[in-house]
């Protein structure tokens, strides 16, 4: 396809896409002459891919180009590509790493029996969290955290078995990536609209 | 107590407090002489839900005064009161009100047996979400939804379970709100630890 279809496939602008196509973020297409070049269905999901890091995850260009360069090096090892992907998502906590907290985090992880990086951001993320409830004095106990973390373990079966079936690497990257962070808002719209019904159930309220 | 300890209790400064209690989201203390004012654990609450309303779910002043209002008026309706603070929570999504989403998110409340009321703002924030998933080319299968939501159901319970012996009005809403707005980034964090246990569970990674 020519680069005018490829924006119209992919919604991103040729002016865009010419700025990509410099700076290395997408492959160079097939030239047919001086002036055009022909793009295939790869371009099409590097540039979604794109959009998503920049987009979604709000990286900057040199930090796309990292993350695909690091993407392309690990193609053949999945589990390696989608803790790329995943692990380093989201912002970091700023909790200290000696924290309290940090350390319930880390016990808890142990304790679910979790193959979870030292480093992963989710640990500071649930330890700023805990911070927090606790300095407003929320008493939030352990038992619930385990609770919580088991349906969480029951969300990322479906979250990766929606992956099953893609070979491709990078459009598995690009799946996961879409999958975990555009589903946030919908999970958590789900949670609210479950509580409103959970809360029917409990206290009455009856069907309107 | 007094204001100074009552600022010292809630994190919040002597100027804000005496501005809250200008604009009337705080009620007056007992005036023990005056300039000498004595203040309880319900001042403490009150500030604490003011604190949350307007830092964590960033409401305005006025906007906080309102949503004070409506919790007294329903103190005593627990279904009312929940659905106040949790139903209204949260952006509301920009998906007409007439997309295919919407009719797709009607429909699944519906089949779900859920009590939610219809311009529940989560309805619309589920119907864009599942917009964007289309608009990027990713399948997202209706029965993939119906197995989120029943988790959002058994998480719903969880967090309804925590508010069960809470009878003070308040401090039901403030904990409501605490537990629904500030847990999010928590239970995103542990889908994210989650999906790396799962990743190396399914692709192989072992233990670090």
């Amino acid at each position: 396809m020519r680069m005018s279809e490829l924006s119209r496939l992919s919604g991103v602008s040729v002016t865009t896409i010419k700025y990509y196509l410099r700076e290395g973020l997408l492959p160079a297409g097939r030239q047919l002459s001086a002036t055009q070049a022909e793009y295939d269905g790869n371009h099409l999901r590097r540039l979604r891919l794109i959009r998503v890091l920049t987009g979604v995850r709000g990286l900057s260009v040199s930090a796309t180009r990292e993350a695909l360069g690091a993407l392309a090096e690990h193609a053949g090892d999945t589990h390696r590509l989608l803790g790329l992907t995943l692990g380093s998502i989201g912002p970091a906590g700023d909790a200290a790493e000696d924290s309290t907290e940090r350390t319930e985090v880390d016990a808890l992880v142990e304790e679910l029996g979790w193959d979870v990086h030292g480093s992963a951001p989710a640990r500071a993320t649930l330890a700023e969290t805990l911070g927090s409830l606790r300095d407003l004095g929320v008493p939030f106990d352990r038992n619930a955290l385990v609770s919580y973390a088991r349906l969480a373990e029951r969300t990322a079966v479906l979250d990766l078995g929606q992956l099953d079936r893609i070979d491709d690497p990078l459009e598995l990257a690009e799946r996961a990536l879409l999958l975990t962070v555009l589903l946030e808002p919908a999970l958590m719209a789900l949670r609210r609209m479950a509580q409103e019904n959970e809360s029917a159930r409990r206290h009455g309220g009856g069907r309107r």
